[in-house]
């Protein structure tokens, strides 16, 4: 297809579809002429992903192109890709390490691992990002008075372990070749986080209703 | 306390402080002389939101200080109170009236909160921000290539459901008056939302290691 229909499909305007080809965020179409190019399905596909990315997710155009560079490394095997992909969103500030609550904080995020049975996160080696962004999270509790204890983290952890299954079962639903699947894990990763956020002010609302009406 | 000993406890410098007065996010101490002012301890917990607010929710200063005017709404019951203080933290784009996709959201929205029996959000003369928000994030999915319905959605509601009263256990063992509760329901429900959206990218991570390793 020609720039003008990959941007009726997509609902992206071609000039905006011009800056994402100008800043790598979107492969080049095969050239036709000297002045027009040729796109296709996967233009279409990579287009959604970075909707997602920079319009829902509001991550800064360079993490989005860290991203989608990551979902492109073929010398990885198909879990590696999906890790390093969601690996490359951004995960917020690193722990602070000479916070002296870091140290409490990074205890309680590997005995929580533990308990939950997870083997990933926490490997000293290689912490994954989303590691770090827990330890940050549990140390800001702490610091502003909040303080929470790996029994108080654990009914997240555990909801979140059993919602991980309807998360890869949409991964496995919407794509279909290896490449989808990996575009998938990202999007609904970031697609999906204001669902859950939005569903959790809802329940909490609904909630404190029912202890607190009318007091 | 004087400034500086404020400053000392709650950890913030007394330039950022003196901001934060000038700003209106923290009422004005009891004036003891023409250049000195005495804080209480009302202070030092009102400082810990407003970093909770800032530094962790990176939410901007006018937003801020609209969450804590609705702390202060004492004219309104202790639920309401909650719910005023929750609904003024920043909810992102409302839903886009415009969007023919909006009206299908709105209609898979008002299904899911049917079947999960709350009764509040979807109401149509004052609709909740985290409505608003759910519904824009269902349009985002289905204009970028992953419709969901209420059946994909329903897993993400229960699973929030059950945590609210998790979340509602810790407000009412971190606020002692409905002062401190309010102050508690805000603040925690900003500084668990890294919390949540970590363990959920490392639930999938094992998830998807379970599913994929060496694939």
């Amino acid at each position: 297809m020609r720039l003008a229909e990959l941007s009726g499909r997509s609902g992206v305007s071609t000039a905006t579809i011009k800056y994402y080809l100008r800043e790598g965020l979107l492969p080049p179409g095969r050239r036709i002429t000297a002045t027009q190019a040729e796109y296709g399905e996967e233009h279409l596909r990579r287009l959604r992903l970075v909707r997602a990315l920079i319009q829902v997710g509001k991550i800064p155009v360079a993490s989005a192109r860290e991203v989608l560079a990551a979902l492109e490394d073929d010398t990885l095997d198909h879990n590696a890709r999906l890790g390093t992909a969601v690996w490359a969103l951004p995960h917020g500030p690193a722990p602070a390490e000479d916070d002296p609550a870091t140290g409490a904080a990074r205890r309680s995020a590997d005995e929580l691992l533990r308990r939950v049975g997870w083997g990933c996160g926490g490997d000293a080696e290689a912490p994954s990002p989303a590691y770090g962004m827990l330890v940050t999270a549990i140390t800001a509790l702490a610091r502003l008075g909040y303080p929470c204890s790996v029994d108080d983290l654990e009914p997240y952890a555990r909801a979140m372990g059993r919602l991980a299954g309807t998360d890869l079962d949409l991964v496995e639903r919407y794509g279909g070749s290896p490449d989808e699947q990996v575009e998938a894990a990202v999007a609904l990763t970031v697609l999906y986080e204001p669902v859950l956020l939005s569903l959790r002010r809802l329940a909490e609302a609904e909630e404190s209703r029912r202890r607190f009406a009318g007091k």
